[in-house]
């Protein structure tokens, strides 16, 4: 899951968002709802071409591959929310083509305990909503994650990639190629 | 949504779990994680036969009809949210089948304001991943639900029972009939 | 289901492809593989404001309304079949953007016997993969079709356009309307 | 793809059916519709625990692990089709659940030129609609099939199975597992 962005989310500026210190309660107390969006480039047929994952550097210096992740605010749309992280994390540019249909192709359960489910978040339980969302834009990362790049399905599957996701994403972003029929 | 769980949720007593006041405090900065279930009986092709629902007194008085409704608690999966929900409001031997797969056939948002989605919870922003869940044994409600009725798609579809369905469910319950192809 | 185009996919002239008498004989003795497409308009973030229908005259001179529909042939992919029928009904420029997964959102089995689903096919059993295609470009559909219409979601789910869908499509685009989190 | 089946799909007996030649005949000419089931065990919660693959020898004596696989027959429903191939291959008291909607986790599409898609099938153009499909009864494979055998969700996925899965079902048996969560 996305780390860096929940400082930003979290400014307690805005009624009825969460104050650093309230979202820490409210993460020991409760699932905290969240969006994973896959980018993906896809062809005039749609077929997925490109992979796009996130180089991020972590609160403990290592480099790690992450997906578009983000919570979804009080009173916010999961469409919004979608929108928000894409744009947080690719730039305004980026026009991501959020599906006409909320349902998502999988729910990822990130579970504070490790071994429960793939995933694992040690700071809180939080349950996603997984999309795949075709991006046709210029993509232009802000400075909080390292850089965006682009792979083909194939090497985004392989072991080394997968290896630097973080929480089971690696599980999560397999599971996309599996829902996009780009699992090799 | 249905209501009246809730204070059975939240004892307080579990380690984790939320007090009734840090709900409240809860409910009024984030969106809150509910499963909604439509409990079906299906025929020996897999093709849905009946639909139950709950009739319900709510905290006003009124006579309504409801799915399976409720919160999932912290470091609770989602499978065994939905499996304490359906057997707190059909009892301990309705056997529901939960599918194999977590993808829900939608995601229906409540906000407590009307009219930005079809869907509305005046107490919270609660976000529900709806499923269609095959109930094999014999359904016992317990004393807070009046009774469970199962009816025919095209009854469940009805105006007149819509109309006895209340912050949108029924437009959930169509969705449902429309993704088991039983839309009349 | 489209019939018109059926005489211009099956020209006999393409090594692989059904002449149109081989085309009737397999019609009596297997169910043929479509796609229905319900071609939408979508706003920034994804949701659908517009369903486009095709007005057609029908071989007896009705007038209705359908989707966008047709065969998949021989050798051709889903995704390629899709373009097709989508270029075919809704011109050249009409950018349609195939979703990249091809689950689609539900199978309608339209039967020459009335009655066996909500789907009817006098000419032959056609089993049909059913995707919402948003499309963001000019639409010109070719003469066979006379027009292509926008609905907003309520006005194609009135009572007064589902009469004017034969064969079942008006339940299908309340499925589709469904799937979108659109059904009023 | 199951072979052998066909043969006794097409009798030639009953009217309607496609006689042996005729079958040919189509196979050269137009996308053969298809299903292919992922039998699995779940537990109390619907998580998958094992999944079931039969064990079989192709016309040239190699031996093989397939999923349940078949041809939908004319006017026949695709959750009929499901039901007697899984009879077929499972035996009369498997109990399968086919889920009640019909939207596939997956379409898969064999072609008989490799590696247009992941797919492969050299007799023909086939489109499957893939389900995974809980049985919960007793299985006990038909002669044609030497063996069932339940595999944990780890196993399944591991190469020296998928090497024994021919036409790239190894491919559709990881789709499905991805899509129930249990990819490893």
């Amino acid at each position: 899951m996305a780390d860096m962005a929940d400082t930003t989310d979290a400014t307690g500026t805005s009624p009825g968002w969460l104050s650093a210190g309230d979202l820490e309660i409210a993460r020991a107390q409760m699932p905290i709802l969240y969006v994973d969006a896959v980018p993906v480039r896809v062809d005039d047929s749609g077929e997925v071409t490109a992979v796009g994952l996130l180089l991020r550097i972590g609160p403990d210096g290592t480099v790690s591959r992450t997906l578009v992740s983000g919570r979804v605010l009080y009173h916010e749309r999961v469409r919004d929310a979608l929108l928000r992280h894409l744009e947080k994390d690719l730039g305004p540019v980026a026009l991501p083509k959020v599906p006409p249909s909320l349902q998502p192709f999988t729910i990822a359960e990130y579970f504070p305990t490790p071994g429960v489910t793939p995933f694992h978040d040690p700071r809180q339980h939080a349950v996603s909503l997984a999309y795949v969302v075709p991006v046709t834009g210029d993509c232009r990362p802000r400075q909080d994650a390292l850089d965006l790049v682009w792979l083909t399905p194939q090497e985004a599957a392989s072991g080394s990639v997968q290896s630097e996701m973080p929480g089971g994403q690696g599980v999560l972003l397999r599971q996309a190629l599996a829902h996009v029929g780009c699992l090799p």
